[in-house]
C-alpha cells in the first residue's frame, strides 16, 4: 500500500485504499497511524472497508486504479468495461513465478552458496511466504542439485513456526483457513511435475499457538525433475511458504527456464562472475520488471531479493501485470498526464518559468550579481566587453597550468588535427576569461558558483580572436530559508558573433539582499 | 502507419501492418514502395491484409499492439481476452474531440485572427477532414462568433472539390460511401443541438470527378448555441470534414468546454499572450495529449495543429484513447521492457560497458592518452602528481583572468560568506589546473576536449591546499569512421583524500593509433 502511496501523494493526488477482505484489519490499523500522525491533510488518504459498490464505475480518464494481488482478481479488475471505456489508468502488481538462479560459478560451502540459502529460505518464510515477489523457483547447477535441496530442507527444518508475538518465532500462521486450504489445491496441481522433498503441507509443529484454530503450515520443498516438459510449475503459483528446486544445465538453459515464467516481478542470480550477469540481463531482461544480483561484494549492502525500492522500477510483463510502478520520478509521474507542449520560446517561458533559446533577453537595471534572488528577472541578461585572446594568453596559460597539450603549442601540429586550424585555445583559458567578463567582484547576493553542466565547445578560438559573454537567468530554484539556486545561460561569441563555447552555470544566490542593501 | 514503425525500427521491433479495409489499398502502395526501396531487412516490416484470423490470440507479453482509428474499434480490441489475459501492450490512438480556442487577445483582422481562420480551415478540409487529430470544436470568444463565422464560411465556400489528381482541388472524396453516409448519420444526431452555418452534406459542387460515383461532400460548420447544456457535440465525431463553433465567455470558459471533450490528442490556442497560454496549460494540460499554442511569432515555423511531430508526446487520456507514443527516445522504448537491475558496481559495469562510481578502476600499461579508443579499457584510471594551489596562484589567476570575485580576493568577506572558509581558489583555475596535470602533451589519440557535464564543487579550496586528479575511463561510444567520443569521469581530490571537484570531461579520440605509430 505504501509502494502506491506515496509517489500518489508526492504527485498531489488523493487515494482511497481498499484492502482485500483478509487483510482488512491490519490495513485500517496502518492507514489509523496515519490519520492519527496528522502528517496528511484531511480527505488525502481514504479506506474503503468492503464492497466498493459502484466505485469502479464512476472512475475516467483522470483517475488511476492501481492493484496488488493474484493475476485472477487483476483480470477481473481490468476486463471491467467502464475501465475500459472510459481509459482509466489501470496497474497491476501480479504475484508471479519468480525465479533465483545459483550461479555456475557457485560452489557449496562459498559465501555465495550460504547468500543463496538465506536469499530462498527468506522468500520462502518471510511472511509465511505470500509475497508478490517471493522465489518460486529454484534454479540450481545440476551438480549442486542434492546440495541446495539437502542444506535449503535443513534450513526450514529449523524454522520455528508459532504465535508472531512471540519473539523465538521465525514464521507465523498464513492469512486465512482458507488461504491455506488455497496452498494446499495448488500443491496437489503441482504434484504431478513435482516431488516433495521437504515439509507436509498437512501437519506442522506450532509453538505457543493452536495449531488447529490458526492457519499454520509447514514450509514445503519441492524438486520438479524435468522443468523443460513441465508446464504447472511455471504457471501455477502456490501463494504460501512453497518454491520448488529444478536443475539447469548451463546459462542459457537457466535463463529459458527463468523465462517460462510468462513475465515476473523480479528475477534474481547468485554469482560473482560479471559475465554471467551480462548474459542473464542480455537474455531474461525483456521478462522481468527487475534483475537482481548478489555477491560477496554487495551482500552486506544488497536490500534482498524481494524488496522493491523506490529509484527502482517495480512491475513485470505478462505474468506479472504487464505495468510499472516506482522507478523514481516515474513514480511520481505515473499519477500525471504527459502533455506535449508546442509555441514560441516566449510562450514556453511564460508558461514553464524557465528561460529557453529563443525567448526574450532584457538587460536589467543593474549587474544580474547586484540583484537578489527575488530581483532576478527570467531572461535578464547581461552582455559583456569583447576580450581578445593573444598567443601570448595561450602560452601563458599553457604554463601557469601546465597543460602544453599539442593543440595550444604546436602550430603544425594543431593544423594536423581534423577539429582545428592553428594553435587554438584551452577550453579552461575561455571558461576563466569568460568568468572574467561577466564577475561582479564586490560581496553581494551570489554566493558561490556550485558548478556547471552540458558546456560544449562548439567552435576552436584561435590568437587574435576576440571573445565576449552573454549572461542569461535560466531558472530559479529556492533552496534554503537563506539561498536559492539560480541556473544561467551562459554563451561565448567571437568577434562574428559565432557560438564558441555554452554552458549552464550554477549559483547560489541570497534572498532579498541587494548591493549596498 | 509510419509513426509506429519508426520508433519500433528503431527499438529492433519488427511489424505487422494490418490497414482498414476502406485504406487497404493505399496501405498496400506504401508498404509496396518500403519493401521495394529495400531500405529494410526482409520480414522487418509485413502486410495483412483482410481478417487477421487467430493472430490476436497469439500475442503474449512480448508484443505490442498499436491501434490507429475509431474508439469503437479500439473498445474491441482492447477488451479482447487474449490480449487482457496475457497483458499484451495495447496503445490506441484514437480520433477525439479536438479544440481550438481563438484567444481573447485576438480581434478580427488581426494577424493571429487569419491565422485561426487558416489553421480550422486546414483541420477540416485536409484529407476531407478524416483526420484524429481534426478540429471537432471551435471556440471563440461570444463577441467575435459572427466575424469566425463569417470568415470560415466563407473560405470553406472558396473550396473547390474534386478529383485530387487535378492541380486546383483543394478537397477530394471521403473515404468511402458509407464513410459518407456514417458522416451524414452523425450530422443528424447532432442536429438536436447544433445548427448548419454553412454547407449542405447531401450536396455540393464536384470538379472533374463524378458526384454520384464518388463519396464527395461540402464541408459542414454547425453552430452549438448552448455548449454548457450540449452533450452530443462534445462526445460524437462526425469523421469527415465537419466541425462546429461555439462561443465562450472567458479563458475558464474555454477551458471548461476543451475539457468537456473527455480528454483529446491535441488542443490549440491562437493567441499572443503568454499569460492565456500558461492558463490553459494549468487548467486543460491533464486533459489533452498536446497543447498547441500558435501567433504571429511562432506561424513560420510552426507545423500546423494536426501535426504530431517525433519528439512530442502523441495520444491522449480518455477519449483519445489513453496512451502514449512518439515522444523521442520514449517512443523507442515504448517497444522495450524496462527492467531494473541490482548489483555491485563491478557487475553493473560488466552489463551495461559503462564505469559507475565504485566499480574497480585499474592503471593502464601507459599514460590514457596515448592509447587508442580501442585500447582504452572501461575502468582504466590515471592517478597524477599533487598540486598546490598557492595564495599568489588565486592572485595571479585573479589577476589574469579578470575575475577578481570578492571570495577570491578578500578573506574577511569569504570567511562572511556561508560556503567558504577564508580565500578560496576560483573553480575554473581548479579546473585549469587539473587539465595540467592529466593532460599529455605530445600528440596521439586524443583529439578534442569537446566539453564537460555535471561539474560539482564539492568543497573549497583555499591557499596551501593540495590537489590531485583521478581520471577513469566512463564511456567509449564510435561517433565517425575516424573517432569515437570518450567520456572521462573526473574527481578532484584535496591532501586529505576530500573530493574537492567532479565531473564528466568529453574529448574525441581516434581509432587504432598509439603515440608513435
Amino acid at each position: 500500500m505504501l509502494e502506491k502511496l506515496a509517489p500518489s501523494l508526492l504527485a498531489g493526488v488523493p487515494s482511497l485504499v481498499k484492502p482485500a477482505s483478509d487483510t482488512g484489519y491490519l490495513t485500517q490499523a496502518v492507514v489509523r497511524l496515519i490519520a492519527d500522525s496528522g502528517i496528511l491533510p484531511d480527505g488525502a488518504l481514504q479506506l474503503i472497508m468492503g464492497a466498493t459498490g459502484d466505485l469502479l464505475d464512476c472512475l475516467d480518464a483522470q483517475d488511476t486504479v492501481g492493484f496488488t494481488g493474484s493475476a485472477a482478481t487483476a483480470m477481473a479488475l481490468r476486463s471491467r468495461p467502464s475501465l475500459l471505456q472510459n481509459a482509466v489508468r489501470f496497474t497491476a502488481e501480479q504475484d508471479s513465478l519468480n525465479g533465483s538462479v545459483l550461479g555456475p560459478d557457485i560452489e557449496p560451502g562459498s559465501t555465495e552458496f550460504d547468500l543463496f540459502i538465506t536469499e530462498v529460505h527468506r522468500e520462502m518464510t518471510t511472511k509465511a511466504g505470500q509475497k508478490c515477489t517471493a522465489i518460486r523457483r529454484i534454479m540450481v547447477p545440476e551438480a549442486h542439485l542434492q546440495a541446495v535441496t539437502a542444506a535449503l530442507s535443513e534450513r526450514l527444518a529449523a524454522t520455528k513456526i508459532g504465535h508472531p508475538a512471540q519473539k523465538e518465532t521465525q514464521m507465523g500462521a498464513l492469512v486465512s483457513q482458507a488461504q491455506r486450504e488455497d496452498v494446499r489445491g495448488k500443491l496437489q496441481l503441482l504434484a504431478g511435475e513435482c516431488d516433495v522433498v521437504f515439509g507436509d503441507a498437512q501437519h506442522c509443529v506450532v509453538r505457543g499457538a493452536d495449531a488447529k484454530e490458526g492457519a499454520f503450515m509447514s514450509p514445503v520443498l519441492l524438486n520438479c525433475p524435468d522443468p523443460d516438459a513441465a508446464k504447472t510449475v511455471h504457471e501455477i503459483e502456490a501463494f504460501g511458504p512453497v518454491s520448488t528446486v529444478m536443475a539447469y544445465r548451463d546459462v542459457p538453459h537457466a535463463i529459458s527456464l527463468l523465462n517460462k515464467g510468462g513475465g515476473s516481478l523480479v528475477a534474481s542470480v547468485i554469482t560473482h562472475d560479471p559475465q554471467v550477469a551480462r548474459q542473464v540481463v542480455l537474455g531474461a531482461g525483456a521478462f522481468h520488471g527487475r534483475l537482481y544480483f548478489n555477491d560477496r561484494v554487495s551482500q552486506a549492502e544488497s536490500t534482498g531479493h524481494g524488496a522493491p525500492l523506490p529509484h527502482m522500477v517495480h512491475g513485470g510483463p505478462g505474468r506479472a501485470g504487464g505495468s510499472e510502478e516506482l522507478g523514481g520520478l516515474r513514480g511520481v509521474k505515473h499519477f500525471m498526464q504527459r502533455s506535449a507542449i508546442q509555441g514560441s520560446p516566449d510562450m514556453l517561458s511564460a508558461i514553464t518559468g524557465i528561460w529557453v533559446t529563443g525567448a526574450a533577453e532584457h538587460v536589467g537595471p543593474a549587474h544580474p550579481f547586484t540583484r537578489s534572488f527575488e530581483a532576478l528577472q527570467i531572461g535578464e541578461t547581461l552582455h559583456t566587453a569583447a576580450r581578445e585572446v593573444t598567443l601570448a594568453d595561450i602560452e601563458h596559460f599553457a604554463e601557469f597550468t601546465g597543460d602544453r597539450f599539442y593543440a595550444h603549442m604546436d602550430a603544425k601540429a594543431a593544423k594536423a588535427n581534423p577539429f582545428f586550424p592553428d594553435c587554438v585555445a584551452h577550453g579552461y583559458l575561455l571558461l576563466s576569461f569568460a568568468a572574467g567578463l561577466f564577475v561582479e567582484p564586490s560581496p553581494g547576493p551570489v554566493l558561490a558558483n556550485t558548478g556547471l553542466n552540458a558546456l560544449s565547445f562548439q567552435k576552436p578560438v584561435v590568437a587574435g580572436d576576440c571573445i565576449s559573454v552573454q549572461l542569461t537567468v535560466k531558472r530559479k530554484t529556492r533552496r534554503t530559508q537563506a539561498y536559492g539556486e539560480v541556473r544561467w545561460h551562459v554563451a561565448l561569441r567571437n568577434q562574428d558573433r559565432d557560438l564558441v563555447a555554452e554552458y549552464e552555470l550554477l549559483t547560489m544566490n541570497s534572498y532579498g539582499e541587494t548591493k549596498g542593501a
